[in-house]
């Protein structure tokens, strides 16, 4: 792994959270795009080699809108850079880590992503991500 | 702001931590560290630009033993770094942003630090880092 991709941030008021992350940071958002698998609205913003991910739910069926309804708003995941995906994910299945999908998936950004299950990562959402 | 410095994760067991995030990251940590003034014990694991913190308790009254308790293992702070500190204060706080102390402190890592509350950052616990 290469460096931290980004770290996604449940809100739910996508507005006022990208008002507040770019006094927060200094800077503005460089695009929302919608992933309509997970029925979330993101919002990124770049921070040197890192960014930060806004997610908000779209529908009440959304993995976000449970997220808030149990936890409240805060730090949902960190994304990892990887160059291979799928040579991280057999290395890491190989080390005992549970994968959340058998196949790496389309998410934000452009990118190929895996997520691993934070029951064996202390607690932490961790995604792999590769530049498609 | 320049960057994720590094995040922090609360963990119960910093032995199984570090062999877990060792297998996760492909990297060893680099070195454990004792803030006394928060009774943590931290240990860092390098990830190109970036930094990964595990946090256990060295104490009950701890505000990680406390953490762990209300909300279990996972990601605790993000850590951005700063050019200068005190700059960075001051603009925050004229921003409306709760800082939860006046004067930077003495972190891990040889970093002055600063902690901005969660409540004004859509539940996330920020945390300023500037090279001591």
């Amino acid at each position: 792994m290469k460096k931290i991709e980004h770290i996604g941030i449940a809100v739910k008021d996508l507005d006022a959270s990208e008002k507040l992350y770019t006094k927060l940071l200094g800077v503005e958002p460089y695009k929302r795009e919608e992933v309509e698998a997970q029925k979330v609205m993101t919002s990124f913003l770049r921070l040197g080699p890192n960014k930060i991910e806004l997610l908000a739910a779209t529908s009440e069926d959304s993995v976000i809108h449970k997220y808030l309804e149990k936890k409240g708003e805060g730090m949902h995941h960190i994304a990892f850079a990887v160059t291979d995906i799928r040579a991280e994910m057999a290395r890491l299945q190989a080390e005992g880590f549970r994968l959340l999908q058998e196949e790496p998936s389309a998410g934000a950004d452009n990118k190929l992503v895996c997520f691993l299950h934070p029951k064996g990562t202390a607690g932490v959402l961790v995604e792999l991500v590769q530049d498609n």
